[in-house]
């Protein structure tokens, strides 16, 4: 049978029958009009979005293709693999097919009356291959990052994304039940880590993790106990973990796991592309009682967070009150990781990607909105000891933070 | 403790007593010697590494960082996070700190007597951002695009990284084993691809497959029964498979696998960073005839590549004479994929990635070499049916292909 056919006859039925959520058309109308009142700002007459989270969120689809996105008129989804099931994943009205980029330019004349002379590029992601390769196409055009825009229109999420996001903490929850009942003493992080995911994958999650960047790697086997918990490694996070080898240098280890080590388990769950994070801590027996006060002292400084997380709080104040009552607390030179190792955020924006806006940080002033998703994540690190943490994602509302992971907040000990 | 002091007192040897392989001094003197000659007749006076994998190839380590090279003269790896661990992990001898990206000028000019006129960068990957930035921090340099040579030194492989990659060979061994024991009716495609990832991590697998691309992403759990192995999607391959959303429309699905259905299981094993990769079928019960065929041919266009590959041998070729061979076998409407979506290619090189060089496909003269590892990859496609194919990685030796996947090439039927 001819694989277009067969598409536009079977698959709507047989993906939604197989658990797929598209995208409602309402849902992509309403982001496109947000990113457009920011490029009008701007002064960005076209988009084009390339990158696969980007493309996804404002068509619907993630096949692989390029969305000329102008400030007014249809956007035009461009497709080079696979223009037939990108026709039913997404709404948008305009969806052909693109043998190659270089028919990109002819492809937009005949869209648009008016060539753009301001031209947005994810220039934080896109390669500078690409980048140039833009510039040659549209000889006329000033090209400019308009990553920023597009990441401040995700940031602030809709019902239907935050429904997507409770799904995730929810399957978060089961999974982290899941691994109650299986750890014991002796298996070794990677196969605890391994097991988790297989469950979740049952479940539904997607196995990966998106992260935005072309060097940084998101993995859910971030499973640390005792003295691996202490270890910094290439991620910006307090604690890295010893990982797998020097060209895995993060999350669990063959190490086994042993009675009374603080077990930190930061597993995230990715639910139709939208992600929800947590950290729990497991031990086998009780743990030593510095770990369950800096556990604590983590909790303190999470419950804190998210009493003063309200629309127009600024993000670096957050992080800063936190810095503040962390040395209050005595964590002075272990909180967010050893002394000259520590990091600066406590908590990062989630949603289709782990290091979305905002970040609660240091950095320039960014006022919170109601709808943003973001998860909290106070650590504390002891070098060649162990580490404890706890993390949770929340949504902003008006009145403050909602919860998505609904796990109970306690030492899962065994 | 100190965390710089307990690395460097405790990380050597809990990293190798838990199965860490550091990369040994010459190794790494070698490839940058393969390099250099490269550089020298292409006019780059210095490479500047940042993508994790070539990082990792040329330094042993890949901590967040960056590595200088020039021409003659110590390589120089700075460290952003984490340096003390990436001392200890490369056996280069000039590892610093690196505070951030502007202050590498300065570095690279304290140590190098001469700046750089022409500066080598990984073009193909390097977001548009850093290499503006580069261009800024490096006015004086021509910025030229090095990742064709990079990715021409990394192409041959020593008898270390083959070494690695037989043992991710024989672990996807066992993790096929294990799935013959498991697979049985009933059971969702990705809740069986979740068990063979856990598996294989509890033998050592990173978990991650890594792919050159700021968009493409590497999964293992590539199952396809029936129906959805005759689905193409975003990736470029024969089939794509259902996937689990509009959001990760690739591999496994929760479609239940049923009896008498061809089952194909594409699952790649990375070891210390280096993968293998590798296609099997299974079936739970017979399968019908015409897919059965359809294996035979497969397995015949799979050993006329092995036959054919030989060094000098030109990838194009061998890549046409198997379209030849597959039309003469009555395929040529299902090979690689249903018509207009048919991929170009029979096999792709692997290590530390899984699209390296060579690809045996269409494209300009590339005749092979000695010490390249490649995966061969025949499948045929029946839309709305299913799909079959086989899959070994070998190494190419003076005499011809040494399979380094081996796991038997028959169906497992259950």
């Amino acid at each position: 049978m001819d694989h277009g056919t067969w598409i536009r006859n079977h698959f709507a039925p047989l993906s939604k029958s197989h658990g797929f959520v598209f995208t409602p058309a309402e849902e992509i109308q309403s982001r496109i009009s947000r990113v457009r009142s920011k490029m009008g700002r701007a002064g960005i007459e076209a988009l084009l979005v390339a990158q696969k989270m980007d493309l996804f969120y404002f068509s619907g689809t993630c096949q692989d293709g390029i969305l000329y996105l102008p400030l007014e008129g249809d956007p035009l989804l461009l497709v080079k693999r696979e223009l037939e099931r990108a026709a039913v994943e997404s709404p948008l009205p305009e969806v052909r097919g693109l043998s190659s980029f270089r028919s990109l330019p002819s492809a937009v004349r005949e869209h648009s009356a008016k060539a753009p002379e301001v031209l947005g590029l994810e220039m934080d992601v896109l390669p500078a291959n690409d980048y140039l390769r833009f510039a040659s196409l549209f000889p006329g055009a000033r090209l400019v990052d308009a990553s920023e825009i597009i990441r401040r229109t995700r940031a602030v999420k809709s019902p239907f994304e935050i429904g997507l996001m409770a799904k995730a903490g929810e399957m978060g929850r089961q999974v982290y039940h899941y691994g109650k009942g299986i750890l014991k003493e002796g298996m070794t992080e990677i196969e605890f880590g391994g097991l988790l995911e297989s469950a979740a994958k049952a479940l539904g999650h997607e196995g990966l993790l998106r992260v935005r960047s072309y060097n940084y790697e998101a993995y859910t086997w971030h499973v640390l106990s005792g003295v691996t918990g202490g270890i910094v490694s290439r991620s910006d996070s307090p604690m890295g973990g010893l990982g797998l080898s020097p060209a895995f240098p993060v999350g669990a280890s063959t190490k086994a796991m042993k009675a009374h080590e603080p077990i930190l388990v930061d597993f995230g769950i990715c639910y139709q592309g939208y992600q929800a994070d947590q950290t729990r801590m497991f031990s086998i027996g009780r743990m030593p009682k510095k770990f369950l006060d800096a556990y604590k002292a983590c909790k303190e400084i999470h419950d804190a967070v998210l009493s003063e997380a309200r629309p127009g709080a600024d993000c670096q104040r957050l992080f800063i009150n936190t810095v503040t009552l962390a040395e209050k607390l005595g964590y002075k030179d272990s909180y967010l990781g050893p002394p000259g190792l520590q990091t600066r955020f406590v908590g990062h924006g989630i949603g289709l990607e782990l290091n979305e806006f905002p970040f609660l940080a240091m950095g320039p002033p960014y006022p919170l909105e109601a709808g943003m998703t973001f998860a909290v994540e106070p650590k504390i690190v002891f070098p060649g000891e162990g580490s404890v943490g706890l993390e949770n994602t929340v949504v902003l509302r008006e009145k403050g933070c909602e919860i998505l992971t609904p796990l109970e907040q306690e030492i899962f000990e065994i």
